[in-house]
Formats: C-alpha cells, structure tokens, sequence
C-alpha cells in the first residue's frame, strides 16, 4: 500500500485504472472542476470519500496535498522479458532507461516526459537509485501509472537483452556524437544516466551509440530530466515528419 | 547575503565572477577533482578558506551540501529596459520570460536550460512566484551567475516593451499551434506558464503566437521545466540547422 497525493495524480490513478484505489481522503469544503471530476471518477469506481479537516492530511503526507491524499495498491512493476517477449517483432517503439538516476524528482520528471510522448517502457534499476516513490509518482503527474515500468537488477545484462530485442541502445554522454545528426532507429532505447557521474562505465560501453545535446552557452550541462525530455522529443519528432526512419 | 552550496554550483559561480564569495567552508578531508578546482579558484581570487567538520555545515544548510558552503552576495538582477537598450537592434537573441513558476525547482531548471543554449537573458517577477533564491540557484548549476536575469514586475507590460524591440513573443500553451510547424524569428522570447494552471489570460492575449508541444502519449502535460527545455532547444536547433531563419 501506498500513499498518493495531490490532484492531478489522483486523477492520473483513477484514469489510468491500473492500481486500485482504496479510499480518498478529501479536505472539507474543497472544490472546482479537477475535485468534482475525482469525485465523479471515485463514485463509478465504487472508492470510499472520506471529508476531513486538513490538519489530518497534513499529517497524513509530508508533502503539497493539495487536498487530497488517496490510499493505493504500491506501484506495479513488470518484467522486461515478459514484456519484450509480448512486443510485435519489428513494431516501432521507444524504451527509456534510468542508471542509477538519484533523485525522485528527476525520476518523476522523465516519466512523465515518457508518458507524454508515449514510450513503450522505462527500465528501472530494482536498487542503487531513487525508489520509485510517493515523490517520483507524483512528480510523474500520473506516468507511472501510464507507462510499463520494467524493473530491472542490472543494466549492463539487460542492455544485451534489448539489442537481442532488434533495439539501437543510445546513451545520452556529454562526449557522444551530436544529437542533431542521428538518423534514428525505430526501435530505440535511450539511456540516462546519474545526474552526478553520467552512465557507468559498462553500461556505456554497451551502447551502440552515444549522443550529446548540443549547447552553446556557458553552462556545461543540462538537468537530466531536461536532456531526457529533448532526447524522447526528437526520437518521436523524427518519426512523425519522416526525417529519419519512421520510430 | 546568501548561501550557496553543493560543488557544482559554488565553481559556476567562481567561474562566472559575477558575484563575490567572502568565504567557502569546506569539509575535513574532502578530495576529488572538482574540489581541487574549486580551491585552487578560491586561492587564486584570495577567497578565505575555512575547514571544518560535516555537522557543521549540516547545521548552516538543510539541503545535500556535497560537503561544501559558501557565503557570497544575493543573486543580482537586472533592468529590463537597461538590458534591451544596450542589445543590438537586430541581433538574434532568445529571451525567456517565467509567468508564477510556483517550484523553484523548476526555475532552477528552466535557468539552467537557458545557460546551457546560450539564452540572452531570463524575465522573473518579482512577486508571485518562486524566489529566485538557494534552491533555484542549486538546481540551475550556476546559470544564475551566466544567465542576465531581468527583474519585472509586470508581465503583460513588459510583453509589450519587448515586442517594441523587435522580438516575437511566443507562449507556450496546450491550445496553441504544434511547435513542429513554427518558423522561428531570430527574436524570440518564450513564456513559460505556472504548473498549474499555465499563462495569464492577460500574458496569454499580449503573446504573438501560442505553440504546444506535440505528444501522443497518454499523460497530458509535461513537467514546465521539461517543455521548457524542449522549446529553447528548438528555438536554437531551427538556427544552426538553418531550417528557419537564423535565431
């Protein structure tokens, strides 16, 4: 069980209708649009309403409620054989995977990029990263709940297993080749890595091929869910104007 | 006065020499490249060195410190009208202007996007939004000392004083036109709504255009700092492929 908190999030879950919600907790006298179309969501869905005072979801959660706190089945994970063994053969898709990402917020930031633009999968690292939490599902605005999260116990093996998949694994490295002169695959994996050390040093030698951003200001590098998010818009812009072979 | 920390950001400021540091704690027996660097910088600016134990700065910051604090002037900000006065007429320049970001998280994203392509100056409000303070200046990795940021207290009027100066004003709006079928003018000033609830109807009306960016994913939105990231990356992009006229 977990916590889930905030509105868009809550609505997110009800949507996405992958996790079941076990009740919601809802501030006394709170209203507009979003509250009424949770409300709505909740009683189809047959999800208890309990009205409380906000000193109680204060304590509740730590963090911005917003007036809402839901109680939930723990994120789903699933397990990338499984899932590349159901994917069709030769059927465009974009993976996303996060090496030892650390912070909740970034991880949350490049979900949400990855459900925006409609990635297959994200792989996870089962440790040595930032959990995916109360804080990455919320700043993730509902993604993890949108997008397979695949967790995985070592990338470096898991590489080889994407490559076996027909994949082009591409990780982001401040010393690659220039984003803009990529023709790219339509199966493709892009990988992040840390926000202090970048990818590891295996996992970087298994990619087919390393990609920078390029940048000309004075600031040497761009926040890791901000590289994330420009490197899954190209891969899909790519596609849908016909530059490259279509992802 | 102001404190900053973590490695990164005190060696952009050291780098930037925009503000001036009176002293840097640094913790017992901290080593490493970066740290090297950041004291030969300190040596050779005549920047007091202090050592001291972890509780210590435990105590002086609550965020991840790296093991190194620092206390310099307050984050200078600039004068819009000053700064379009001494551009030149027509030089292509990118502005970037934050209507209520309410995270500073996000602005310190956002800033350091804009650093890392090189934008010509950021407009922030003065009110109502997130303090451009400790968090934001962390998580922009210094783009807070490269970066000129326009202090404003108008958004709507100061739409107005930029568009006299020749640039386009475009705000970034889920209703708006696909950014994919944008022509860039080689003035540009993006707006930025806040998280929640996105441009002004004021800002909104005074803005040229209204683009989005395309996604066929199931999630809504993007994080702002994320869409951020990839409308600056195009605006620049458009200029060095040639694609659009020169940014």
């Amino acid at each position: 069980m977990e916590l889930i908190y905030g509105r868009q999030p809550i609505l997110e879950v009800l949507k996405a209708g992958r996790r079941k919600l076990n009740k919601i907790w809802v501030q006394d006298g709170l209203s507009g649009e979003m509250v009424r179309e949770i409300l709505q969501q909740a009683k189809t869905k047959e999800i208890p309403i309990e009205w409380v005072r906000q000193d109680q979801l204060d304590k509740r959660v730590q963090g911005h409620h917003q007036g809402m706190v839901a109680e939930g089945a723990a994120v789903l994970f699933h397990d990338l054989s499984g899932f590349l063994a159901q994917l069709a053969p030769t059927a465009p898709a974009i993976l996303v995977a996060l090496d030892e990402i650390q912070d909740p917020h970034n991880v949350g930031a490049i979900l949400r990029s990855a459900g925006f633009f409609g990635v297959a999968g994200a792989l996870v690292l089962k440790w040595r990263s930032a959990p995916v939490g109360e804080t990455a599902a919320r700043v993730s605005s509902g993604a993890i709940d949108h997008v397979p999260l695949l967790r995985i116990t070592n990338l470096a093996q898991s590489i080889l297993d994407v490559q076996a998949a027909g994949f082009e694994v591409i990780g982001a490295d401040m010393e690659g080749e220039s984003l803009e002169s990529h023709v790219a695959n339509p199966r493709s994996m892009l990988v992040m890595g840390s926000e202090g050390s970048g990818l590891r040093r295996l996992v970087r030698d298994r990619c087919d091929k390393l990609l920078r951003i390029p940048g000309s200001g004075k600031v040497g590098s761009l926040n890791v869910g901000a590289a994330a998010a420009i490197f899954i818009y190209e891969f899909c812009r790519r596609s849908s104007i016909g530059r490259a072979p279509v992802l």
